[in-house]
């Protein structure tokens, strides 16, 4: 007897639309007990997936997907949208090596039509689309599927003032289940919590069943359907202001709501609008009550629920910063952090509750973020940004141009660089070295431990100007963390193994294969602390004693720290070679970081194979030359 | 007898406020010659700077300056802010290379608190120093003004969303003259157009009257100016539901509506929003009747305006660009040319009245500019997006995440690589090359002359993943341009001249110096072309009959194009050296582009002598460690 007697006939989103209107919720709930089963096999995302089943299944029965354009947003609600589009069977192997992505990937399927990963692209990406369908004398619809949180984001709000004003069939479904990843913050949430009260929210349940009872013809179904709504709810909206025609808000676990208002709005011409409300975790209890504990899950029994903390792990490198910043805002009344949105994920939780006055979540915000920030420098404030690595990408422009270009002591703490694991290429932080070693004034390091993160950040904390400390995802060495707040020498790297003919020369978390590797081929192995100001001396004395350096980054090849080597050997007219290793030029996939890391030779294995590899190639070819050159 | 017989009284904003409130007219009469005579000698930018003349005269009249703050967005309406703040002699020499900026600038002067030049980050800093003062104890009050063109972008939106919910006073001036440098785009500026109707604008005008008559109390006088205000005009509007307090519109060129209303709302608490329309031009005919002409201009004479353009000059790459893309569009119904709002700058206004249907203005909103183009590309268009390299930063994320990740066919025709000169160190397009060669699947391409960036754009154009090609600011060699549309073969540079010892490997704009150079040094000089992919054969064979290659480029030093033929040397055991030229790691001011190339040695000169240095102390080096090693 199978669990999914309906779902089991579903393999293809046109067997969903073949089903009786009635067999929706059937469909629904059997795809959440799904995805609880599934998820809590292979961790992923959770509370988000839950909060979409009814949505997903909506969508695909209203429009003639993958004809019509599902556009999601962030990604990391489509589990169900997965499941229905053909890849039942590939969830049990979610977010692992080989195995299918946590967001949608326009490579994995036809379903997913634009590859996301990081938030508020989905309108801009949509627009694109119906005006393309436009150009292209196509009928067809596109719908992106927005949150909340990502509605807050800068680039949502230029996509939408767009839409407003072109002349393209798209539906834009906010998904409004009152938070990002962390609580709900800034003025369009706290207006959206207004759209939703619990009066006008009935009538949108009732407007539903009108529309039901009705069945006119399409035509006056869906003009009345309209009227309804929007007459009863919201005479006039942010979003109508801004050109879109405003329906909702409606309830998005309703699918005898959700259906008939999509197929109204699917006859609408021009840009639409609408406002859907859900619950994070809806149907499963634990995540419910604790959407944010179940946002990201790791395996969990079911019927037990996310197993408390392990006594005695080591901390994670985000731990260490949450406690530094708590520390040094202790000692230091000019202190104030900073995250987008990001307050579980970069472990701000005890500092927001600790000094509430000098925290600020901003929201999916990173431009606003940095600029933000650097106003506050030109008052005397230090402020911290503590931001993904890859969502600084976001702030690139205001880093260089508020920030760098000023002089302004602004410490960005730059959690998850180098490669992320299960979240894949749009999370990976495989750039930043590269796009910030080039920008003046910055100073950039990356620790090899725990300890090390700390000195850092407070060495950051103490500069006239700007600063990042770029430390990667998960777990350290277990070095023994220092309580003190002391830093380093700015610029100075050390020795920490010497051997003879081979120097590695170690950035960050490459320090300890390098040290593995050192051993193995007897080579030096500096660790070198510093990307920029580089430690010149350091190098030069390293290329007098050795004929070939080795730089080790989990950044890309590409004007990364090994770039900085080259220039300084550049400088200085000796024979020794240099070998850079680190991220090849491609997007690596999702996986297990020790996995990937493997795979692309940062482990002790491929360092030394490597550098066996260049000594056997390098001194035939030298011999070579010389000889011919003599 | 002076011209200025007022101005001439005024050194200091203190002096301002000393002024009976009905001098103020004649203040800004005075200054808005002033400000024609001046720009008509030095160039600059006039129209913004004619269209905010009351409106700085009434803000330091209100307010305590520079104990308050006030945070011009863009900057390119600040000269009057100049001149008011004892920089009026410095005017002779604006924009000019020692003499004063373009812009804002924390380095020239206290009354400029924040540095500013690309837009729309006014109203993030101004939270940042509202809520510093707000964590100090301090009574401050923090202006910025925007206008609304910069409103549109992304981040300005961020920043009202956090504005809106902080607990800061502050005060935002939306300078509404209904353009930004292009025409006005999007739903943001249709839904202000609305608000300013002439009834409501009347009622404005006749709201400020009515505050001047009554002179009650302060505290009824702010509450009833409000009442009136507000009530007569805008029950709800787009601020007022994202939580600041709205007022307005009022015109921004009537005193005697401007300076009672900021004494308002100068004493209002918590987010005020003043909604003030302004002309641009104002006041001088010619620049009212073509303000976009008027927008940036060389010197002129004022009775006679600006002349027409030089029959017989050489086309800007800008203009090259506009005619390849009319050119392409014929020949394929799949182009799509994209703007953020610089249609003009970008050389986009033939191919926007060509092909209106296929022409996408999408105002200043650079991250949605280059999804949008991503949407577009997903469903066969074949999307270019014309877009300044320095404001390219402010679609990194974008292009990292939705175009290369995606390997998407976009082209980005990047204008401005390399110095641009007046416009200094804000607008220089100085990293471009550094934060696009490290991302997978971008081609990178650097036209030396015009005929090779028309044939840059057909490569790239024609290929199945993302491109850039990057062109200089301004003319070039004057090159005989080839009309046909054909490509270049991918990756390979030339050779242009034939030396010994030295190999010049030059990088675009860098090729003409690099030449001049090749002559006096008998070096021998390639054209590149391709940053990535490098042509690997090229410099594998140059090594091999070089002692010194010399990679030389108008991008910075750290991470460009040197970096990738490091890593090309590196893989091949040669004794040749490398030498880097490029843009030196700081940030480079503001000046005539010719004489900054010089001063950084990116000029004939300079790479002769920087040649000749590294050959001098070079050979030395190397024969010392030579016979130490043996």
């Amino acid at each position: 007897m199978t669990l999914y007697p309906l779902l089991d006939t579903i393999s293809d989103p046109a067997q969903v639309r073949k089903l009786d209107r009635r067999q929706l919720p059937q469909l629904a709930d059997e795809l959440r007990a799904f995805l609880v089963d599934s998820v809590s096999r292979t961790g992923g995302h959770l509370s988000s997936n839950l909060g979409t089943v009814e949505l997903t299944v909506a969508l695909h029965y209203v429009f003639d997907t993958p004809h019509d354009r599902l556009v999601w947003d962030v990604g990391h609600q489509t589990y169900a949208h997965k499941a229905l589009t053909g890849r039942r069977e590939g969830m049990a192997r979610l977010r692992m090596h080989g195995g299918i992505s946590g967001f949608p990937k326009r490579s994995e399927s036809r379903y997913d039509t634009f590859g996301v990963g990081h938030s508020s692209t989905s309108i801009s990406a949509a627009l694109g689309m119906a005006l393309a369908a436009k150009i292209r004398h196509e009928t067809r619809k596109v719908v992106a599927i927005i949150g909340d949180g990502a509605m807050s984001a800068g680039q949502a709000f230029e996509a939408l003032n767009n839409a407003g004003v072109a002349d393209a069939d798209m539906l834009v479904v906010l998904n409004d289940n009152d938070m990002s990843i962390s609580p709900p913050v800034g003025a369009l949430n706290r207006y959206l919590a207004r759209l939703f009260s619990g009066n006008t929210f009935n009538a949108a349940r009732k407007a539903g069943e009108k529309i039901l009872d009705f069945s006119p013809s399409l035509l006056e179904f869906a003009k009345r359907a309209e009227e309804h709504v929007k007459g009863m709810l919201t005479p006039g909206t942010l979003f109508e202001e801004l050109g879109l025609n405003y329906i909702g808000p409606i309830d998005g676990h309703d699918l005898e709501s959700l259906v008939p208002t999509l197929l109204n709005l699917k006859n609408l011409k021009g840009p639409q609008f609408l406002h859907v409300i859900t619950k994070k975790g809806q149907g499963y209890k634990l995540a419910e009550v604790d959407p944010i504990l179940y946002h990201g899950v790791s395996k969990f029994k079911p019927e037990v629920g996310i197993a408390g903390g392990k006594p005695g792990a080591k901390p994670s490198y985000t731990q260490v910063f949450g406690d530094w910043l708590c520390d040094m805002a202790a000692a230091d009344p000019r202190l104030v952090g900073i995250t987008p949105a990001m307050r579980e994920g970069s472990g701000l939780l005890r500092f927001s509750e600790c000094y509430p006055d000098r925290y600020y979540d901003v929201g999916i915000a990173e431009q606003h973020a940095v600029t933000f920030a650097a106003g506050l420098a030109c008052e005397g404030m230090r402020p911290v940004l503590a931001i993904y690595s890859t969502f600084l990408q976001r702030g690139y422009d205001q880093l260089v141009h508020d920030v760098a270009l000023q002089n302004l002591p602004v410490v960005f703490a730059l959690d998850r660089g180098g490669l992320v694991g299960a979240d894949g290429p749009t999370h990976h932080g495989a750039f930043d070295v590269s796009f910030l070693t080039c920008i003046p004034n910055m100073v950039l390091m990356t620790p090899s431990d725990e300890d090390e993160c700390r000195k850092m950040l407070t060495t950051a904390y103490r500069l006239d100007g700007p600063s990042a400390v770029r430390y990667p995802r998960g777990t350290g060495t277990g070095a023994t963390i220092d309580k003190a707040l002391v830093g380093l020498p700015l610029g100075k790297g050390e020795i920490r193994r010497r051997g003879s003919q081979v120097a590695l020369l170690a950035f960050g978390s490459m320090l300890t294969p390098a040290l593995e590797a050192g051993e193995e081929l007897d080579a030096t192995v500096a660790n070198m602390r510093f990307v920029k100001p580089i430690d010149r001396e350091l190098i030069i004395a390293l290329a007098a004693e050795h004929s070939l350096l080795v730089s080790v980054e989990e950044n890309s090849l590409i004007g990364g720290a090994g770039s900085e080597v080259a220039r300084v050997l550049e400088d200085v007219a000796g024979t020794t070679r240099l070998l850079r290793l680190g991220i090849p030029d491609r997007f690596i996939e999702h996986g297990d970081q020790a996995l990937l890391l493997a795979e692309i030779g940062l482990d002790r294995d491929g360092i030394v194979a490597a550098v066996r590899a260049r000594q056997d190639s390098g001194a035939g070819a030298a011999e070579e030359i010389v000889a011919g050159s003599i």
